[in-house]
Parts: structure tokens; sequence; C-alpha cells
């Protein structure tokens, strides 16, 4: 395996977690935040930006490049890594949340999912054994387990019949898993419900996955909720091995859910927020379209460390995202995804010095203001 | 005047000339392309990669930033260097180029040209002044004198009474013009007819520009036209001043003119055509849409020295622009702009050796195939 992760540190306060693991011979540290980069390109940024943000992990579609370029091509190219020139580690997803998201009218059977094409409408049709195979063919580091991505409310029946299908999948692909230089992760779905997260959890443990991933949150519930359903899944999942919330990017979530023993984020989030002129702050999210920036010549956030904000104002990133110019979300989504980043550094400095909930409450402070409620 | 042209070397074979300016402590080399930024930046770059280049020189165009942002804004932010984070040498057109492509309809009155908003319609009024105003607060290094732009074909007496309001406008501009630090180049209008073009070029040239601008070429005219009408213009004007070819960069055009004594070139090619997913190559344009690259993994162009060439392949350049991914038009707009900036080192060498025109000959052959026919 060409990552393998150590447990460094459990918070005495909470079950928060700091690890590691070495890679290409460079050490990236845990919990981390992934940024997306759906078509094998982190939109509108080269590998040289994402790596001098400090970024480690990147995310890549399955669905995506499945339907385009297609794995085959991506596999002759010599993997993801060099196609995209990517010398970090990159994980991918195994397709099935675009299947169930994207991809419309579906058909889900025992064996896989029918659906069409949600570009050209042509009849697909996609296995787990098929999701394991192209994720190979892509030569991801990390590979998820195809699951049934199940949306928010669903009654505890259909979920306990969904869970069953997804550790069959899960089973079904591991059989068919053969590299020796990627993970494999299960996912745990269960819903909001705890024995169904526990059970679903508990079977996976029992085929020893190389990392477990935490699924169907972010699919419209409200905080209390999804932190309720990755603390469900958590606590039954084994410390040795990485955890990873998938889709999940809201600052404060990343606190919460580090909180609740999660490893691993991504999240569109900061290059989509970028593309339409938002930008994360301390203070929270603003929208750089709004003409009270016209002549604000300050950084887009005082003291950050990142290219766009040493290097330019309100005012002119507000031209660009104005005037269409790409170079504008190029800017922001820098800024965003460093953002996101320098977040992951403080929750870890926090974790080390276990005083994260301090850091929580502060931190909400400032971005919500007084008086912000979410539990 | 914080840029001073210095002539170096005439050719004994032809009217190519080689020359060089200082700017900010670095000496910048002359025949130059300079790249387009229309919106102060240029298309999907930012300035490090353009200065990784080499560019010397780049364009921006009044028209769409007085339009957007303003050149009050601008001029508060500190001027275009500042605001858009480019420490080498700016040109500004005078957006007289613009009101008379985009702006429809128009209504040329001696006074001005009265015309409305591309994009929202509203009603606008451009003057010589206003245009040397407009300029002065972007505090560009090199400013344009507002032209007439005519079309082609136009008949001789129509020409001859548009180089008369031209040359109105060049001493109305000149009058208000005060910049210490920014040349004025005034432009040789004349259409296809000698006559005109010598008796503009010796107007111009009695008011003492900083410089010349040859323009009203690239208005649909074909390449022999152009060819005649730029050594129409530059055979009467003085060696010791920049010659400046408008919007012109299509790269026998290049050769061609630099043959005819032009110094300075732009044109907005490399960045639109990357964005069309259009590279150069010494063997001619090619377009990475073509299914024929979907599995080459070679660089756009063998031997190329630009970051897009060293670091990814027609298969992955072709896969991010079929999907849509601006780091494609990013990579393309790198390539295309390191070809013309490369071909213009190949010129200033033969320049040098006298062997230009054997030069032309081998790029035709390279570039357009045998039998090639223009002239």
């Amino acid at each position: 395996m060409k990552l393998e992760y150590k447990l460094i540190k459990k918070s005495a306060k909470n079950m928060a977690r700091l690890g590691e693991f070495t890679y290409n011979g460079k050490v990236y540290k845990t919990p981390m935040f992934m940024p997306v980069g759906t078509n094998a390109t982190v939109k509108t940024l080269a590998p040289e930006e994402i790596k001098e943000i400090g970024c480690g992990i990147i995310l890549a579609n399955t669905y995506h490049l499945w339907l385009r370029p297609g794995e085959d091509i991506v596999a002759k190219a010599g993997g993801l890594h060099k196609f995209m020139n990517y010398d970090g580690p990159i994980l991918t997803d195994s397709g099935g949340y675009q299947v169930f998201s994207l991809a419309k009218p579906k058909d889900i059977t025992e064996e896989g999912v029918h659906f069409k094409n949600h570009e050209n409408g042509d009849k697909l049709f996609l296995t787990p054994e098929k999701s394991i195979e192209i994720q190979q063919k892509l030569g991801s580091d990390i590979v998820m387990s195809f699951d049934e991505c199940v949306k928010w409310p669903s009654t505890h029946e259909y979920i306990e019949n969904s869970v069953e299908r997804t550790l069959n999948w899960a089973r079904r692909g591991k059989e068919v898993f053969k590299s020796k230089d990627q993970m494999l992760f299960g996912i745990v779905q269960g819903g909001e419900y705890e024995d169904l997260r526990r059970h679903c959890a508990e079977e996976l443990i029992k085929m020893d996955f190389d990392g477990y991933s935490v699924g169907g949150t972010s699919v419209g519930e409200d905080k209390k909720t999804m932190y309720k359903m990755v603390k469900y899944a958590t606590k039954y999942l084994p410390e040795d091995k990485l955890r990873y919330l998938m889709g999940v990017g809201d600052p404060i979530d990343l606190i919460e859910n580090v909180m609740r023993g999660i490893d691993l984020f991504d999240c569109v989030s900061p290059t989509r927020l970028a593309r339409h002129g938002h930008a994360y702050t301390k203070n929270g999210k603003i929208n750089l379209k709004n003409s009270k920036y016209k002549e604000d010549f300050t950084p887009v956030e005082d003291g950050c460390n990142c290219y766009a904000c040493k290097n330019y104002t309100k005012a002119y990133i507000r031209h660009l995202i104005t005037a269409d110019e790409t170079f504008g979300a190029r800017l922001l989504s820098i800024h965003n995804i460093t953002f996101l980043t320098n977040l992951m550094t403080e929750i870890r400095k926090n974790i080390e010095t276990d005083t994260l909930e301090e850091f929580r409450d502060k931190f909400i402070k400032d971005y919500y203001g007084e008086g912000y409620e979410y539990k």
C-alpha cells in the first residue's frame, strides 16, 4: 500500500484524533480537508497551486471520469496521477453519489443501478464490481466501495433493506479488488438510525476494509441530525483506520465532525462558492459581487497567507467576477481552499492542546455572530 | 518617461529592426508580441504566468475598463499595475476600435462618437479628450490616440475625410495629455491608399508623438493588402520611434510585418483560440477537440518549453476542453502565448543574422505545408 495511516493522538475530551500518513516520502497530517477535482482537475487550479496551498489528498469523481474521458484512457495515460500531473495522494469516490443525485431516472436492483447519462441520455449500468474496476484503472490511492446513497428522511424499513444492499455491494466490490497499491474503504450507511449505522459498521469491519467512510449525510438533513448520524457511525469504527465523511465542507461541520471522530472531508463548496463570487472569512462568508466592495482595496481577508490575499484586493476580484473573468474564480478558489486547509491546521493544533471545544465556540461566534444556535 | 526606446539594428535586407527599452530595471527587446488583457487580466492567466512565458508589454482595453470597473476605481487602486498586480509595462488602446466594432449603432461626429454600451444599451459618448483622460487615469505606460477605425474596403474619399478627423482627434488628445510617465502614440490610418497613409504619417510626425501605431488593418482585408497598408505607413515613420501594428497576431503576419518595419504587435488570438481548444504548432494550428487526440499522450508540441507542454498531454488537455474545465483554456493560453513569444525570439535572432527571409520561407513551409501562396 502506498499510503499507511497511523493514529497519533486521541483527544481526552471528545472523539477528535490526530493522525498521519506518509505518501511519496511526504508526511500528511489528519484531520484533513480534501478539495474536489471532479474531472481530474480542481476547477480553475493547477496542481502546483493545490500543493502551495498545502493540500494533501485530492478527490476525483469516478462517475465523471468513467463517462469522460473513460477509465481506459486514464489507465493508458499511466493513471490519474500522471494524467493530471498530481504526485500527491488521490481518492476516488465510487460513483454511487452521482448515480443517485445526477442520473435520473434510475432503477436500483440487487445487481446494480440502471440509469441514464445525465448529459446525453445514454443507458448505463453501474455495479459494485464495475465501480471497483473503474477505480483500479484510474489508479487512485484510496478507493470507495459502491453504496446506495439514500435520501433523507427515509423510513427505518427502507434503510434497513438498503444497508443490506450496501453491505452486499461492499462484499462484492472487495472480492474483485486486487490492487496492492490502493486502499479500499467501506461505507457506513444507515441514515439516522443508530442500530442500522452500528450494524452496517460492524458488518463492514468483519470484511476488514482499509478505512471507513460515513455516507448518507449532506443529503438534506439539518446539522444536528448530521452530527448524530456521524457519531452513530464513528463510535463503532476501529481506531486504527481512517474515517472519511463524504461531501461535507461547511467550516463548522468540519470542526463538529472532527469532534465526532472524522479524519477526512471533501466538498465542492470552496470552488463552487468561488465561481459564484463567494469567499470564506473568519467573520462569515462574503459575496464579492456586493457593490460595497467596488472600492475596497483590502484583501479578501486581512492576514490571510494565500496567493489571492497577498496580491489582490476585493475591488479587483469583484471586478473579475462581474466581468466573468475566470481568474476571479481562480483567486477565490485559492482563497477558499486555503481557508479550509488553514482551518484544519487550527483544528489539529487544538486537538494537540485539547482546546477544540473552546476553539469551536470562538469560531462560531466570529463566523456566525453572537447567539448562533444549531444544536 | 518610464519607458524609452532605443533602435539597436536595422536589417540590411528589409525593413526589420531590432530595438530595446528598459522598464523597471528590466531590458525588453523588440520586435515583441503583446498578449491582451482586456479586463485587466490576460484571460485565465496570472501575471506570474505571463512573466514566466517571457512576455513584456501587455495590453489592456480602455473601452472595457472605462465601462467596468471604471477608470476612477482603477485610479483609486493606484493604477492598472497595482490593480492587476503586474509590474511589467502596460499599453492601453484608445477604445476607438471597440467603439467601432462592438458598439452599434454609432454616430460619428467631429466632436466624438455617440454609441450604445454593448452590454446594457446605455448611451455613451467618447471623445479624443475623454479617451486620453481615461488612459491617464488607468496609468498605463503607452497611451493610444483616439482614432476612427475604418472598415475595409472604403473609398478614397471616405478615408480622406476620416484621416483628417483622426488627425484632428490626435491633436486634441495630445493637447490634454499631461502625463510625464506615459508615452503617447499617434495612429496612422489611411486604408490601402499610400497617399493617405503618407499624409497621415507626416502630419502625425509634425505633432511629435512618442511612437506610432498602424491602424485600420485586420478589418477584413486579405494578407497582401494588409502588408501593403503596413508598408505604406512604416516607410514614412521615423526610425527612432516604436511602431505598433494593432490587432495583428497571426504567426505569419508577425514575420511579414516585422519585415515591413513593425516593432510591436497585439492580438486576442492566442487566448481566444485556446478557449476554443486550438493550439499553435510549428506545423500549423491544431484543434484539440479532434477525437484523434483522445489517446495522444504527447505534448501539444514536442520540444516546446512551456508549462503546458512540459507537464501535460494532448489527451489530458483535450479532456479538459471537452469537459469545459477552464484549466484547459489556461494551459492552451500558456502554450499559444509562448508560441508567439518564442516566434518573436526567433524573429529577433534572424534579424541579427540577416536571415529573416529564409526563416520566413521555412516557417511557411512547416506551418502551411508546401505550395502555400498568399502574395
